[in-house]
């Protein structure tokens, strides 16, 4: 609670950063969406000339108009901006500063950096960092801005938006927006509410579409004509005019999808001519704010210690602000791996490496480092010794080789590869001391560190997840003297920003982690996930409660990575929540805060949760915070409960009729046709009870339905779960409700499969219209990257498919076919056969990850189009491999298979003549008379009888290449009977007996 | 000089008033002309919340748009902008407050409110206050805002807008806006300079017409919809959005005077709308800022001195917030007619009134004022004596009469009224005592104070040219409780605001002027008008200058009323230019700057100017201001003057089409085409020259052109005076050149008059177009309101026909028939009567000033139509009068015209028979056959021979009135035929004799 006033922390903020150095400029004279948009951002950011500004940006969103009535959102909310170009390197701490220019003791509270990262792909512009909690409440948004208008931003700004509603409730403890104390006596709902209600009308309801679509024309036409002109400032303001024109279309859900990308295409086309045509400018101006270079960093001088003798412990830690906690824990695999190679390649001895990481910090610690590299020998080979010398004199070869290699003849040696005799020189190679040859190795660490997403900060070489700080590295107590870029290694750690001394020495390696520890930051994860477990129950148990740990356990080990100075703090909610369903108060909890839901032994949610606060803090402070901010989002979450309760499922379905699923594929309410008329044509060749059709049916009516509820938009993870909820409340059947959830089934590795045959096929419709449409238009994924989780649906097909029954005669390819026939968009033959490959691929991986052998595997990858199959012939397999009659009939198959793998070719029976021929038709003929149409491999087993016998007999007997051509080809062919036996049944080649 | 940066001062603006409890909020986000749009001020002045704000405003002027070259003018300049709702009676002390939290020290400079009064038409808003003026620069604009919307406010907001880069540009010293230090290390040019330009290009050059066109109707359509639906916000924001559209479409010189008109009148009606809908709204809402009354102001408790005895001197002071130099002196003269009334309708003996008047406060002083009013008796009557008793006994009637009287019948008196006696009842009145009497008189007086436009303020009853603040009243040492509304008045009079003590307590009234003499202020206005002249005459002296004391009378007069406590500073500028055109640089320094033009013996001006400052000052600093404001008001002018001379005449002609003259009578253009076509018209009829018809025809055709060039736009004083400049600059012939100065003649009174026939043509044709015109649309002025100058037009009209022999035949009727036949409207008959009798009327009046008896006046203005004749004819009577001869003829014409004033009967000669009758005849037929065709006055008299004797004669020995019917008839006739001969020359009836 503060007396400060809305008013009063703008004027501190603008304080303190024009204390800084940073302009003040004013809002943009016209509609933006964000800050960002202001030219003070959004062209400044460009080109190398520096920049420093602070404002205020009171920021138009259509879209979240609500006529003031939501506590927390509004169709003009106040945007504190600030640019600091090149970023300054401690962005951070100025910006903690900040907050405490504010009178916030950013000691008692949980101040946290969590990874967020923002694109706005219609302007071109995206950036890396993070959301800023205080509490659990996201009050700012922090980016490295990496491109802007399409263009690669070289220097790299930092970018800090705050959301001054939030923080002001926040800071004054009130509910809602219109409570804030804007200045002394006054609210902000009496100086806003009026104009919060009007203009939340207008963009809701009564803005006029015709002339607003006449006004973004309008606009779109004035800022082509200034790009033409070569005007970046009014091209730029009448983009921003087009595209809050587009948000009021789009608030009035007048805005179709081939609208939508055709907008985005041109507001993306135009944003890159301003761009450009902004540096054109300025460069042609000679870049006027550019300043003569910034002093280069004076090199540390490396203190002379005393040289350490004998193995030390080596110490070497990388300082990254925040990085999102599964780059941390990817970086601590880079770090370990890139070290182990660099280690073993090397000739330091060394004892174990262990490799830790937390959010701000790669720790690599590496036991007994020797003094120095082993010293070596490299060998340099010349000419034979028999062309070196003639009778014992070194010939030409020989005194070329010597003087190439700088020695005298009389110093060349000989060695002997493969038995032949070379001369050579060998050169003696001493090893380096220890700290020189880490020098090395540990630079190349550094550089070589990568994440999923790089950014580029004030560095011109080093590109990471975040920027990287600082670089600590010990060997015994002698400092390391790596260097990379701009980075110099010190024997300075950095601890909890908020700690009594931010920043302390190590004397030496062996110093390094006590010195964490008694800061309280945890670096091996795995304590501090153990950690973090058993303070979370304890706090739990406070309440009677515990935490489920095994389900929670994707959520514990994200919580590893976003603290490195765990405490646990109970909080508490308000129990009518409880009577929101489970999925959203967990949903709220785990997704959106990180928090631990606190459970009773029945399981059963108890109006409770763990929060796990990072570093030095108030536990009451962060307490009440939390809750503040959890109660705030039950709040919104109970609003949209109440508010999609009171609209029906046709009118929520009806509103994916503005929702673009992409460009090229059209709108959700398309995809969800899709789905349907996908689902009900499988449906159609497969043996359904009358009850699942009738459900099918109508499910497939109404599938997706609650993507156009305000729950979903908010909460994307509760699609299915709230259509589920919303279907039971609407009266739906209780199969039809269970087939919205398990359409969306299933959503992560691990996740639940549909349990009914209508959801299955749902399911299964769902994901194979996004494999078809998407492998047509975008393409499947390569590398790391899968936009679209191409490979979770294939995985989500592949699954449903084996863990459905009355699915197993389905063939995949049949399904890709029909969907394709429903998609907006050609598909070609080779995208049918990629998708079918891609699919497969996940099968074997999946029955791979699953344990099976490889050759197992490999054997039956070739019932891809139908998992189910391979599963059952896979699990066959497993049963039978072992026995005899199996082994005999497979290498016997196989055998056949060797000689003739064509199969087929008919001969005639009478034509035989040899006893083994005879008898190994009957065989054949006997087997193949008792297979059933589409054999099974047990099928094919029990079918078997004599017919292995019959083999060996065959091909001991008979000399199956005759001299004669026509007993060849009737031999062969009777081999190819054989053969052709197994057909179908397995990849009998790639089994390995 | 000073360190403070723009981004500091907007800083301290706003700290200082949220010092003072006002809000701060976000300038509007779309593009405003001015803070006054933003809602914050257009919306929240409506209705009775109170509300104090204040907030920086980047104001868009396209017409502003200079490409960042102009030093002075941008097209988006910062306005700091302060409302104060209700105004809280010392808003221009608050106000000074600000000026030092900017770090100004007033104590310095010489601050001054000088008279500007702010409408905007288009959106029905107008308001009475100042502009502030900073050593001579304005820097702030001062409003008491009276509507807004259309709509009268009530309570009344203080409106404060400062010009931010004025400011910066005079507190940092520098020259041109783009070297404003904008924050520590960046210029403003460095922050805005590329924007500046390149909207300057979209404004003047870009901006697609067709386009702005479309935004325009598409904003109004949403505006109206807005209206339509209830929404105020909205609809305004939609209102500023068509502004700002017209204002880029007026800037691109595309609205025609039908579309300026039409657009006009829809954004008026549209903001009159938005303002009901607003308050509407509030109203419904309960109006939740209103507060709870304010505690009602305590009475003052008079001091109980002990009384005085005898007469005393009485001393009133009015205190007033800074009254236009025109008002102040009429208020004078108010409170002397009003106060000189009071006392003598009153019973209070008194000596001399005398009434003084600066800016600030209007003093009577009175001399001898009595102690006690003189007692008086007052007589009541009754019924007649004979009515009243019977026998000496009362009647009823008597009884009756008392007892209504409340008095016993013993108590009636009698008393005689025309003869006839009456019973009365006698009241005594004692006088009451002075100050009794004085407080209700001088109530009477101040609350009587009325100026040509009044407005309201912070008080429910009074109403004068600005706040009245306070009132000082003592008889003697007593003081006098005078009271009005929410006044009272004190023994505190205030001194200049930097005074030491800025105000001090009157012991007595005869302490009153010593007080304020000791503080420098000089009350009488006389003779601080002479204080004034001897000391810019002594500052001038310093380099050998004089000034033009006779020249500049009005200035003079008006700066008499700008001070109250004068101090000339001589300032210089650059002698470079003097280059510029004479009219220039006194119109700059006369009418921007109320500086007086310092000339050397021979009348050339000298690089100097004198100031006449106000209050405690410091030179120096006043004098730099001054000086640095000059220069860049020349610097402005030359920069008009050199970009004018690069235009061509025909461009600046062509400029005139968009330029408006009134709705209905179209563009400059249009009018300039009909004075053109009207003076050629009318010099179809007139002896003209060759020479003189040529230069007509050339003038004609670009007449008027310089109000298309940048200097006239800028100082419209300056029209005809820069035609006549450019017109020799680009080649036109010497009387071409001058005509163009001439057809603006006579532009104020005692200006001089064309001197050559085509140029008293067009400028009686200007003349002559604004009064047809004018009075067939707006009518022609009644009371004191005259907004187009109607008066001053039939003036220049009659001065030129007087002045200008070659006009001489011109008849005005004419001329008025030839401009309606022009006019783009209907002119009827009874308008062009109306316009006739206006210019007799001002004719009369005209040669009444000129110091002609009034009968003469009245005989002559028969000649109306043509005023040199009547002006002719007024001199002939001058000579004439006193000469016996036109006594005897004047005395015949009268006294046959009294007889017969009809004329024109024939008679036959032949009939007359007296001889008496023979001779008048003969008299009659003599003089008439020798006057020529239009006789003058003096023709007539030379023609009258006989006549005069001969009329004697013939009413000696005849009697008109003959019984015979023929004869009387004859005679009558012949009555008639004398009479008929001073026919249109003379008025013969209005002569006195």
């Amino acid at each position: 609670m503060t007396d400060l006033t809305m008013q009063d922390a703008l004027s501190r903020l603008s304080a303190y950063w024009g204390g800084l150095g940073c302009l003040t400029v004013q809002p943009m004279n016209t509609e933006v969406g964000a800050g960002t948009l202001n030219p003070a951002t959004a062209l400044r950011v460009l080109g190398p000339e520096p920049w420093k500004v602070a404002y205020v940006e009171p920021s138009v969103r259509p879209d979240d108009a609500r006529y003031g009535q939501n506590p927390n959102r509004i169709q003009c909310h106040t945007q504190f901006q600030v640019i600091l170009k090149p970023e300054p390197g401690n962005a951070q701490e100025l910006y903690l500063g900040s907050l405490q220019a504010l009178g916030i003791d950013i000691t008692r509270h949980d101040v946290r950096f969590v990874e967020d990262n923002w694109a706005s792909p219609a302007l071109g512009a995206w950036g890396l960092g993070w959301e800023v909690w205080l509490d659990g409440l996201e009050i700012t948004q922090f980016t490295y801005f990496q491109q802007a208008g399409g263009i690669t931003l070289n220097p790299v700004s930092v970018e800090i938006t705050y959301g001054m509603e939030r923080i002001l409730m926040a800071l004054q403890g009130v509910r809602h927006f219109k409570d804030i104390t804007y200045a002394p006596g006054i609210s902000y709902g009496e100086v806003f509410g009026q104009a919060e209600y009007e203009m939340s009308r207008y963009y809701l309801d009564d803005a006029d579409v015709p002339t607003n679509r006449e006004l973004l024309s309008a606009y779109a036409a004035e800022a082509q004509r200034m790009v033409d002109a070569g005007l970046s400032v009014p091209a730029h303001s009448f983009v921003l005019k087009m595209s809050h024109a587009f948000n009021v279309l789009d608030a009035r859900g007048a805005v179709s999808t081939a609208d939508r990308a055709s907008e985005f295409a041109r507001m993306r086309r135009l944003s890159n001519a301003v761009a450009k045509l902004w540096i054109e400018t300025r460069e042609k101006e000679g870049f006027p704010l550019v300043q003569a270079a910034p002093p280069t960093m004076t090199a540390t001088t490396w203190c002379e210690l005393p040289k350490q003798t004998g193995p030390q412990l080596l110490v070497f830690e990388i300082g990254v602000e925040e990085m999102p906690p599964a780059e941390a824990r990817d970086a601590r695999q880079q770090v370990e791996s890139a070290l182990t190679a660099r280690l073993t390649a090397g000739r330091l001895p060394h004892g174990e490496v262990r490799v830790h990481a937390t959010p701000r910090r790669i720790t690599a610690i590496v036991a007994d480092v020797a003094e120095r590299e082993t010293d070596a020998v490299t060998t340099v080979r010349g000419p034979r010794i028999s062309v070196a010398f003639k009778d014992g004199t070194p010939t030409p070869a020989a005194q070329g080789f010597a003087r190439s290699n700088g020695v005298s003849v009389d110093a060349l040696a000989t060695t002997v590869v493969d038995g032949v005799e070379y001369v050579c020189v060998q050169r003696e190679e001493p090893g380096r001391p220890a700290v020189d040859a880490l020098a090395e190795s540990l630079s190349t660490v550094v550089g070589g560190l990568r994440s999923a997403k790089n950014m580029r900060w004030n560095d011109p070489e080093l590109a990471f997840t975040r920027p990287i700080r600082w670089l600590l590295a010990m060997w015994g107590s002698e400092p390391v003297p790596v260097t990379n870029s701009h980075l110099r290694a010190a024997t300075e750690t950095r601890l909890h920003r908020n700690a009594d001394h931010p920043t302390v020495v190590v004397d030496s390696a062996d110093a390094y982690l006590p010195a964490l520890q008694a800061a309280g930051i945890l670096l091996d994860e795995t304590a501090r996930r153990q950690v973090i477990v058993d303070a979370a129950r304890t706090a739990a148990a406070k309440v009677g409660g515990s935490i489920d740990v095994v389900g929670e356990s994707a959520l514990l080990d994200q919580i590893t990575f976003l603290v490195e100075q765990p405490t646990a703090i109970l909080g508490d909610f308000d129990p009518g929540y409880l009577s929101l369903p489970d999925a959203i108060l967990t949903t709220v909890m785990r997704k959106h805060q990180r928090y631990l839901p606190v459970r009773d032994a029945k399981g059963r949610l108890l109006p409770h949760f763990v929060v796990i606060a990072n570093g030095v803090i108030d536990p009451a402070t962060v307490q009440a915070g939390n809750e503040a901010v959890l109660r705030a989002r039950f709040e919104d979450a109970a609003f949209f409960h109440r508010a999609d309760q009171a609209v029906s499922i046709a009118t929520m379905r009806e509103r994916l009729q503005r929702l673009t699923f992409t460009d090229k594929l059209g709108s959700m309410a398309e995809r969800a046709d899709r789905i349907a008329g996908l689902a009900q044509v499988l449906s159609s060749g497969l043996a359904m009870e009358d009850g699942d059709r009738a459900t099918l049916k109508r499910a497939a009516q109404i599938i997706k339905f609650d993507l156009g509820s305000q729950m979903v938009t908010e909460m994307t993870s509760l699609a299915g779960v709230m259509g589920r909820e919303y279907a039971l409340h609407a009266g739906e059947a209780t199969a039809v409700a269970a087939a919205m959830l398990e359409a969306e089934l299933p959503r992560y590795a691990d996740d639940q499969l549909p349990q009914s045959t209508p959801g299955a096929l749902l399911a299964l419709a769902d994901k194979v219209d996004s494999l078809i449409g998407l492998a047509a238009t975008v393409g499947l994924p390569t590398g790391s990257s899968d936009p679209f989780a191409l490979r979770r649906a294939a995985v989500g097909v592949i699954a449903i498919h084996r863990a459905t029954p009355a699915l197993a005669g389905l063939s995949l390819r049949h399904a890709f076919t029909e969907a394709a026939r429903l998609q907006p968009v050609p598909v070609t033959g080779e995208t049918l056969d990629a998708v079918a490959e891609f699919a497969a691929r996940r099968l074997e991986q999946q029955l791979l990850d699953e344990g099976h052998a490889f050759d197992r595997v490999r054997a039956v990858i070739i019932h891809a189009d139908q998992p189910s199959t391979a599963d059952r012939t896979l699990h066959q397999l497993a049963d039978l491999a072992e026995t005899a009659e199996f082994g005999r009939l497979a290498a016997a198959l196989q055998r056949a298979r060797r000689i003739s793998t064509t199969g087929g070719t008919e001969y005639a029976p009478g034509s035989l003549t040899e006893p083994a021929e005879l008898q190994l038709h009957a065989a054949v003929t006997s087997a193949a008379g008792r297979l059933p149409e589409r054999p099974g491999l047990d099928d094919l087993v029990a079918a078997s009888g004599a017919l292995p016998a019959a083999v060996d007999t065959f091909f001991d007997d008979i000399l199956v290449m005759a001299e004669d051509p026509q007993v060849r080809t009737r031999r062969l062919s009777l081999v190819g009977a054989v053969a052709a036996l197994g057909d179908g049944v397995l990849d009998w080649q790639a089994l390995r007996l």
